[in-house]
């Protein structure tokens, strides 16, 4: 892939060309002929579906490189969740076209947002009138345009309005103020993306298919097109694709893939049969304890623990990885690890591990650094 | 409390003297008397222990504004647990005594901690032969000295030696080489902290200081002086403290406490009576779902989750705050929240919690900000 300047800070203590191992762990790094792999079996899978765009989430992996390279490959643009991430793409990236699948809320944000869009087109999620009103406020105070899309519930019960005609007045709303625009509606469901059978996430999804297709007819009923209709995440986007119905889709993990999304695949579902482990965290083994543990450097702040523990990579069903608290995680049983030794743990969960480290090294094949990557948009969530 | 220069950056855009709830959230906010007031308490318990020194855990807040307060108050020093937090109190704060109450592994970060050495006054644990000698030949290298604690494993089953006699070999090997000094033991038991029962946790203590006391015991037949017995965190440390054989203590989250640490509080054991919340986590409504839920813009970005959730101040038994993926939390029932509006949530556990933000917002009791401080040791736990 292609790569902007490097970020150098004396704590990421390799440079490029030399062997990743002699960089202090804990780190992040991305296996690039891995990660292209998959942005390259992604955009072939896409040609089966011509009416469908693809968004990739920036808040997989934060990475202003990573996402230009995504772009490059034929995405539309990137989907967000927080104004920083849409920030850090704007401001550190020129992206062009930005969706913040969120809602954006109060006046100081509000405002910031407005500024992204005298720079990029900006869409962003609604579900409420009074931020409806201020952005529409605020977007026309500095002459700026908003895209909003109405976010629909379809059954993670976080954000959004109800399916059906609740969707009408708001479009209403939206038009009948200056300088927004309705654009479309949202319909995600995270949690089915972690359903372990193809065979369920497909049904789940043709459940919220269901519920944005009605809500897509109380807006017609009312003569307001709705043109736009966006979903599906890495585990199910090629249901939500196949439905004839979304015109988007904004899976982001599939650049990395996870432990967890991992165990999607023991379903040899074709769609994902090409998808590979990209992301590693790398980690020295500071403590032994005989045949019965090996104590390594990562814990909590190195890895998420929220979809289950990081994996040992080559020994994922004989050496299981236990907390040990913030810096340190324990392996059981110490399978021949000597202290001092690297090795690479497979993400639990790719976003919020991530978001637990400010820079990813790209290598090669052999472990050699090709570039030292920000994670741009690493922080708390504002 | 005093406080250094103030690191300013574009996305924590409240100045000093503004109101805090016009900061863009999520973000964390100490409330300076409530800080203050577990400091002073911690200080006020320490005078009945006068053989004993505290050395509080900078991984806890990880600031060095905090840590010199520490130290003014009449801390001997602070102990770090990474590599990372040991640069950031002496090259950041000029902190003139740091124990790494860790194991610091590989050719890179023991050269890294030498350079530390000669600024300032430098102790590590170690439990592994070759790890000892790598530090003595880098630290003869460049003529530093470095104290050397050899850890024991007293019942939490992660780093340190068996013990007993295997802390005696290794004692000697220490004394043996140029460069190292033996200065003591470590016997902490992490688990112990979140023991209910202050009974219990007392009783538990007991058992750690046993195996201490036995280890010391071995080294004194092998002619060897221990003059330095550390352990205890917040939720034992008056027990450790109390043995008559711990010379240190090492709490850290007494400065905060937390949701996990509160819950031992419920025993109304009259060493913790005098401990307040100082650490809160200020969040914005973003959306609202009738009576049923209101989702802010908390997720696991901004709140650690490992220990249980975090509550919501003021309706600790109420509303229940669910877990929403990376930037949602869901409180449960909507108790009458409204979009906008921002609330304050109590961390469950304080130090991984802080390691998701790049600052803190120091504020009064009138919710104004007095200061922005960096959390300067913010990593993956290099």
């Amino acid at each position: 892939m292609d790569f902007g300047p490097i970020e150098w800070r004396p704590k990421f203590a390799t440079k490029q060309g030399e062997n990743a191992l002699c960089a202090p762990t804990p780190f992040l790094a991305i296996k690039e002929e891995e990660m292209m792999k998959n942005m390259n079996k992604m955009m072939e899978l896409m040609k089966q579906w011509p009416n469908v765009d693809l968004r990739p989430h920036f808040k997989a992996h934060k990475s202003v490189d990573i996402a230009k390279q995504q772009i490059k490959l034929g995405a539309v643009g990137i989907c967000c969740q927080t104004l920083t991430e849409a920030e850090s793409a704007v401001y550190g990236g020129s992206i062009e076209d930005v969706f913040i699948s969120n809602e954006v809320i109060g006046v100081g944000k509000v405002k910031r947002v407005v500024q992204l869009a005298l720079k990029s087109k900006i869409s962003i999620c609604v579900d409420n009138e009074e931020n409806i009103k201020d952005l529409s406020q605020l977007a026309k105070e500095s002459n700026a345009n908003l895209d909003l899309v109405i976010e629909v519930n379809v059954g993670q019960d976080r954000c959004g309005i109800k399916p059906g005609a609740d969707v009408v007045p708001l479009a209403k709303l939206v038009e009948s103020l200056p300088n927004v625009h309705f654009k479309g509606i949202q319909a995600y469901h995270g949690w089915n993306q972690h359903v372990r059978s193809a065979a369920e996430r497909k049904e789940r999804t043709n459940t919220v298919a269901g519920l944005a297709q009605k809500t897509v007819e109380c807006l017609q009923s009312a003569n307001i097109k709705c043109p736009y209709i966006t979903g599906g995440g890495t585990g199910t986007f090629p249901y939500e694709a196949g439905t004839g119905l979304f015109t988007e889709i904004q899976p982001g993990s599939y650049v990395f893939m996870d432990a967890d999304y991992n165990r999607n695949l023991n379903e040899k579902e074709t769609f994902y049969s090409g998808f590979v482990q990209s992301l590693f965290i790398y980690t020295t083994v500071q403590s032994i304890t005989g045949d019965e543990r090996a104590v390594v450097d990562s814990g909590m702040k190195a890895a998420s623990l929220d979809s289950g523990p990081p994996l040992v990579a080559g020994k994922e069903d004989s050496v299981i990885y236990h907390s040990g608290g913030d810096e340190h995680g324990i392996l059981r049983p110490n399978d021949g690890f000597k202290v001092g030794q690297v090795i690479q743990l497979i993400p639990g969960h790719c976003d919020p591990t991530v978001n637990l480290h400010d820079v990813y090294y790209l290598i090669d094949g052999n472990e050699k650094v090709k570039a030292i990557l920000p994670v741009n948009a690493r922080d708390a969530g504002v």
